[in-house]
């Protein structure tokens, strides 16, 4: 898609430091990292949404593959996976591994104020509509 | 596995809000929701990390069919995909909508200082690990 600029990193118009590539997925580096190693799997075709990308399945094994040679590489005690999506809108996964230099966990905000019936009747109304 | 609460979760000892539930894979309400209709989606067989999972592409199938649910309850922009693991040592991915209630975006933690030599030789690294 044009001024994507995961697009452009995928055709080469925009520099990044790869370390995956296979014909529908792409590997690089995060180039403003919020840990060592912090990386992104992007698909090569524009979806929006990691969710919009088809085969769902097969980009997180691939994610995976990428991400166990980083922790391998790094000596992480684990990687974690975080999706957002609204900075760049095309698909991708951040790989975030957990070693002594960066990220410890993920901030998450303060929990909301829900009282448990409403979780119970939230629940049952999501439950319902499979 | 013993004295896992996700454990207890999936047998029933502990309850829960579910709202999805299959031969292999259960989805409840976080009861500390970080955000209104902050679900977590397990795998029923104890593993400690999602990438433990053999079927990791599977289990991602099934949670996006769950999330994509939720949003649709919720009329919520999109869904964020989270795994951390250290809070429980059971597998197990957070749903988190994003609506107007509770979490908008995730925190990461800071930039940390790395020079781009540092970044591409790292990546080089990974790279020639596959």
């Amino acid at each position: 898609m044009e001024d994507c600029i995961f697009c452009k990193i995928v055709t080469g118009q925009i520099p990044s430091y790869k370390i995956y590539e296979d014909a529908k997925y792409l590997g690089f580096m995060d180039i403003f990292p919020r840990a060592k190693g912090h990386t992104l799997v992007i698909p090569k075709k524009h979806y929006q949404w990691v969710y919009d990308v088809p085969e769902f399945g097969e980009y997180w094994e691939v994610t995976k593959k990428v991400s166990m040679n980083i922790q391998k590489q790094l000596n992480a005690r684990f990687v974690s996976y975080v999706t957002l999506g609204e900075e760049v809108p095309h698909a991708h996964i951040h790989i975030l591994p957990q070693t002594s230099e960066g990220i410890q966990g993920i901030k998450f905000t303060e929990v909301i104020k829900m009282e448990k019936e409403e979780i119970g009747k939230l629940a049952e109304n999501i439950q319902n509509s499979f």
